[in-house]
């Protein structure tokens, strides 16, 4: 049977993860494929905090260049977009083929390293960069290739999904639980790369190009987090049989795409919907399969590794059996006419609205949406009394251009009635 | 762009959805993958009828050795064991790549298959035979690779699955359900294959192949359909906080490894349960990522098309890249040390019993069940009566052997209260 070495650039949680399973499941992974796939070097600064698992007597160094050297295969799981680009660089130039779950980095510098592992013929696999276990680039790039993407909507942040879960469940407010996500280890001590969407948008760059054949990056991307999501509004949209996600979104309307990261409101009756607590879910819907679901662990020691020795094994028949860039690591190939500015799309909208409780309220508001054609689905005008006396009105529209949506909401700003930033989410219906 | 030439042999639903798809999304292949995958030839005794699309001028032909003999892909979509085994062997002795979509015939007859591919070198690739579009065969072999697999639990059948989310929504009993089902297209003329669970085992027997590692076929497959659902059932797990699913189950124990098909009762705050209509999903659950789910169409001529051009398209870029093989169709590797008899299993059950309305009754049938250690999880005694003045009792346990049970059962059968034979399905905690 063939060997194949491979090397660990990173001894962190992941890289724990993937160093134990390679060594737990060596025989099944043998058995599967035929090849012989070897933990030969793990790298690190640290080599001495116990990790918890046994690997063999001398593999560890605290040399990236020497894994590097002895190896066949660059793991990356340093994290970051500095020296980690670094060591991905420097296995490519020596030839070696790369597997890395560096979601950042690729959405920041996927092209020059895919462009780099061209020019030497080596290959990069990145399954573990988008939603951990879950094997979606795979069925993205192979089980799914024969689609036109219509859409893509995905959970891909497990902090965040987590935290609206535990606010819709406790009824807690946004910052309390942050604050014990963070003391139980489900958020970072700071949390913005995942609370922001930033950690999601990354992984809808590296989808979005997939889907459409080009690598956009970061910047098409429109960003916003769970930062000010209210507990009012998981309230309401669960009176209007909705729930709020931190969702991705990659569209195509008739070859213009838009790609956004935003909390959105999903039918409580979706699957997508009742993706609850840490876990990811990702729908594709495809011209041909129709709607497609894909739902695990998106995060995680072990999940995280399942995909990247899966991304191993897959080098390492290509290795064993001569089939190296069988798939190469990025294929361009434009699959859109235009990718549509955050102002240019449509999407149906909730919005809330706090105003004084007096006549002509709703008729004033609902004028102003009226004038630009844009129609109510759903209302509701709550009893309750806000603070100074106010009341919430919350209203979802059908479909509509967002730059109408925002001449109407300047528009609502200049009212006296108006006491209050109106609250927008856009809604997707599944 | 090298070109790879592909005959379908069977211009059915799903080879007129082949061809479509093959048409329709020939740049996105070609764009994705780098090769030019052209339809060729189709083969079909009828080739007159009208499938509702353009086929290429002089592509048809009533003679399926034209089909293998001019071109590099023979997929075939004739279904049945016979002459489609026949097409299948007849193209691998020519030196073709095959893709096929059979399940019953890869289920009987896979090992010989396989072994005639290892042979003459030729790739086999049989995604569509398993959950539609879904590319659950893809995450078994590749995706999830590095993973044992502890579970899979799969709702396969989307005639199924139709009915019985109807009986639940309408409360209508299975035959008039079918009957419908029938009529609108959903259920076939002869609907065994579907109703009685066969159709369903065929899946199984390929998952629990790829699972591990040996082609077991259908004999160690319990198989029990549908066609004994009663309303009442439906309506009791209801209650009780389940929905009933024609499930299959492949199961690893400590090595040992059981599999069945059979209308299984699954707690209804799982995404199992709230897969409904014509739609499949399968739960896998590894040791290394966790549980997984993919979710989609199960069958259907665009959604099954989407599986087989998958497989097209992994065998043209392997003819182009000179990398048939890469995969084989099977590779044996055995991963589990007994496979379970039906009555070796052990399980949780749902037990309904019809007795006589008169004191003591439960405590005799609780006493059968304590004497063998068979544990109480919870119970309906429902006030309304049945037929003849009885009552039904239904029972939930926790885990119990089959043996056991089926010896308190038989007892039961003695007890003069007892009145009608026990309703026996089993739980699947998730």
């Amino acid at each position: 049977m063939k060997e194949v070495k491979v090397g660990i650039i990173g001894f962190g949680t992941v890289g724990a993860g993937v160093a134990e399973n390679l060594l737990l499941n060596k025989e099944v992974i043998a058995k599967r494929t035929g090849v012989n796939v070897t933990l030969t070097r793990i790298a690190d600064l640290d080599i001495t905090t116990d990790r918890g698992i046994a690997v063999p007597e001398g593999i560890l160094t605290t040399d990236a260049s020497v894994a590097i050297k002895e190896c066949d295969i660059i793991v990356e799981l340093v994290g970051g977009t500095t020296i980690a680009k670094k060591f991905i660089l420097d296995a490519i130039n020596a030839g070696k083929c790369v597997v890395t779950a560096n979601k950042a980095l690729l959405a920041l510098h996927g092209k020059e390293i895919f462009d780099a592992a061209e020019k030497k013929g080596v290959d990069v696999y990145y399954e573990a960069s988008v939603a951990g276990g879950i094997p979606i680039i795979k069925a993205l790039r192979e089980g799914l290739v024969s689609n036109r993407i219509n859409r893509i909507c995905g959970i891909m942040n497990g902090t965040c999904n987590y935290i609206i879960t535990r606010m819709e469940r406790e009824g807690a407010d946004f910052n309390s639980v942050l604050a014990d996500a963070q003391k139980l280890g489900y958020a970072e001590a700071n949390p913005s790369l995942d609370i922001d969407g930033f950690d999601t948008a990354h992984k809808t760059a590296i989808l979005a190009a997939l889907a459409y054949g080009e690598w956009f990056g970061l910047d098409p991307v429109s960003i916003e987090g769970i930062r000010d999501l209210a507990l009012d509004d998981i309230r309401y949209a669960d009176e209007l049989g909705y729930r709020i996600k931190l969702l991705a979104t990659i569209k195509n309307n008739d070859g213009n795409v838009q790609f956004s990261v935003a909390p959105t409101l999903v039918a409580k009756n979706t699957l997508l919907a009742n993706i609850s607590e840490v876990f990811n879910g990702v729908l594709v819907d495809g011209d041909t399969v129709g709607q497609t679901l894909f739902y695990g662990r998106g995060a995680g020691r072990a999940a995280t590794a399942s995909a990247v020795v899966a991304d191993i094994t897959d080098v390492a028949i290509n290795l064993a059996g001569g089939t190296v860039r069988r798939i190469p690591a990025f294929r361009e190939g434009k699959l859109y006419d235009k990718v549509l500015a955050a102002d240019e799309i449509t999407s149906r909208y909730y919005l809330r609205f706090e105003v004084q409780d007096c006549p002509g309220v709703i008729a004033s508001i609902t004028r102003l949406l009226a004038d630009r054609d844009i129609s109510i689905s759903s209302m509701i005008q709550d009893e309750a009394k806000g603070k100074n006396g106010n009341v919430p009105l919350v209203i979802l529209t059908h479909e509509a251009p967002a730059k109408a949506l925002k001449s109407a909401l300047a528009e609502v700003a200049t009212l006296s009635i108006n006491q209050s930033p109106v609250k927008v989410m856009r809604i997707e219906d599944l």
